[in-house]
């Protein structure tokens, strides 16, 4: 089999770059590792940038998203139960979309299905091959047999645990990393939020999250100790806790219920450099990981991808390999931006085993410059709702 | 001898309160341990926000400074050799001036000569008594005799090191502190300033800063491990390591020259709350202190001096208490926002022994993006010239 693209992973990242690249003509296979039900039950967050959302219309996958996705203006930040909402509309005239990252695979997969573009599901045993060449390989098995693909260009869309990166040598790739003395334990509820934008809380007892997937739908979320596990997490144990970190009026609109899911997530920064390594490409969490303040893991997923495709189509249209040379800092570049936005947004609303007095009183402090001032509203909310592509 | 507010200290904080409070017929008398020569001979920053320079002419006092003064309207950073400069003017619409603490501290000095209020140079084993009631008492002892001073309120004007501070009872005060692991190198030149405004620069070598005292008189500095003494520190290493922290242009312009004045200073953020106890009121140095980047210091002993000038002259016009009651919280609101701006700018600047690649990824992109955002650039600089009183 001979195809221009091999792509890894059929999550939001490859298959959007699939989408992409077959609006352009360009042909393309998907190799994923998982099924592809349990690609669609993995629980992800869903607040897309900007950015994100024109570039999915562009796409032509935009329609569900646009007739079923919560266009939020704002967020509240709750420090110590004093509330501020930050209003992105008045302050940047920008938004974001509240629409899950499942959904977004659920439609790129239809999308691709209806183009009948091929993806192939619980490939085994993915190994990349010769992409320092101009002739790279793909191998794979598939119920016992195993395959080869050639190909142009293989796009690494396969996460921080996958294959691509894996498959590079360890001298010529270099890692950024901060791992943080905390997780995140998160509860899906069939009930209605408690508000209608997302609350962002810092407590002395640690960071809270109140999100939501749909009206009816609710996604909230706990700052828990490194290590815990959701044995020690009753349902009733999580909304207590939840609760204890809001302001009173918002811990008491809270509607409870059942958990639907309940994990724990670390929290990690993590970044790979560069991005390209001959006729390999990574992309998204295959190359960096945010911690979730912040909700930019598929934002940057999509920027990567959107680089990525500009490069190859410029390649095949033009014949021209500036593109592809300027691929990895392109997108480096504004990786580095939304680690550094994520990084602070943690730094800020978290709580943190060794700080101090002076250092708990600056959290506050930056809370109430926040809350005070025009300019630092407005760089929170043009990192928020997604720097420039 | 009886007044109605006792002065500890004649820098340039106890001599602003003693100059607002006459310009309302408030009599004063200042108590300074050193000599009139020994307060105008330390060297200390200069850099004056727009609200400090405002203050200044309506006291009276600001003919020289605005004939002497150095309006700056922007600075620049140089990271890495990367230089990008902050636009005060065209961010926000203001701007610094520079014109030395020891200026500004002459010309108080001289302005209270004129007016015949009184300053007790020399003045041995201040003491403060009786402040938790409402008749408050000053001793000190001159020339082997000791004098009280019987008042209505004192004002803790005496600096880090002040007795003023010290005469609380230790539990009713809290400390917040943060301490640097590292030192300012600063060296006193008469040559002119190798450029017009301040250039503040980030290395992997460290910090480095140049400043200037007027047209033909320049201030560098230079970060250095803490510990290290003067005597380490030739002008000629002195020079070199400056050159080496900056791009090549600007080493190649730089004029040195003898030194006139060499030190080192300690970086320290520390914070005692609350500013008032009982008829005792702590203001500037005596109750903060920030690490000179970004130049806070003088500037939040001025704004502290401005409230609390307010105050008692509310309580002698309007016989109110509400002023006095609010002069705590009113100052620390300001205090602490510079605060945070001090360390801020410091953890951007400085090297840190124990940073890894990440967080120096992260403090190169910090720098990235406040050259690239108008919003990073105008939170800097609203900062820098001063957050409003």
């Amino acid at each position: 089999m001979r195809v221009q693209v091999a792509i890894i992973g059929a999550g939001p990242a490859g298959l959007l770059l699939g989408r992409l690249l077959e609006n352009h003509g360009i042909e393309t296979v998907i190799l994923e590792r998982r099924s592809r039900d349990y690609v669609l039950g993995r629980v992800r967050a869903g607040v897309l940038e900007q950015g994100t959302v024109e570039l999915l219309d562009e796409a032509g996958v935009g329609g569900r998203m646009r007739a079923e996705g919560l266009i939020h203006d704002g967020i509240e930040f709750c420090f110590d139960g004093d509330r501020h909402r930050f209003d992105f509309h008045d302050l940047i005239g920008r938004s974001v979309m509240v629409y899950g990252q499942t959904e977004v695979t659920h439609d790129l997969m239809d999308a691709r299905d209806a183009s009948g573009a091929k993806t192939i599901y619980e490939a085994q045993d993915v190994s990349l091959h010769d992409f320092d060449g101009e002739r790279p390989k793909v191998r794979y098995t598939k119920d016992g047999v195993t395959h080869e693909i050639a190909c142009d260009f293989i796009a690494g869309c396969d996460g921080y645990h996958g294959v691509s990166r894996q498959s590079v040598p360890e001298n010529s790739i270099r890692i950024f990393e901060r791992v943080y003395p905390f997780g995140w334990l998160g509860v899906l509820v069939d009930r209605p939020p408690v508000a209608h934008e997302l609350i962002y809380a810092h407590h002395s007892r640690g960071f809270a999250l109140c999100s939501m997937r749909s009206p009816t739908r609710s996604r909230y979320y706990v700052q828990c100790a490194a290590g815990e596990t959701i044995a020690e997490w009753s349902d009733d144990r999580f909304w207590d806790e939840l609760r204890s970190r809001l302001d009173p009026e918002t811990a008491g609109k809270l509607i409870t219920g059942p958990s639907l899911e309940k994990s724990i997530a670390p929290l990690r920064s993590f970044v790979a450099e560069p991005l390209r390594f001959g006729r390999l490409f990574l992309a998204g969490d295959a190359a960096h990981i945010v911690p979730p303040t912040g909700a930019k893991g598929l934002n940057l997923a999509v920027s990567d991808v959107r680089y990525l495709a500009q490069s190859l189509v410029e390649f095949y249209g033009e014949r021209s390999q500036a593109g592809i040379a300027a691929y990895s800092a392109r997108a480096l570049a504004r990786v580095w931006k939304a680690e550094r936005f994520s990084w602070w947004m943690t730094s800020l609303l978290h709580t943190f085993p060794n700080t101090d007095d002076f250092g708990r009183r600056i959290q506050r402090t930056e809370f109430e410059y926040l809350a005070a001032s025009r300019a630092a509203g407005q760089s929170l909310a043009e990192n928020y709702t997604g720097l420039p592509v």
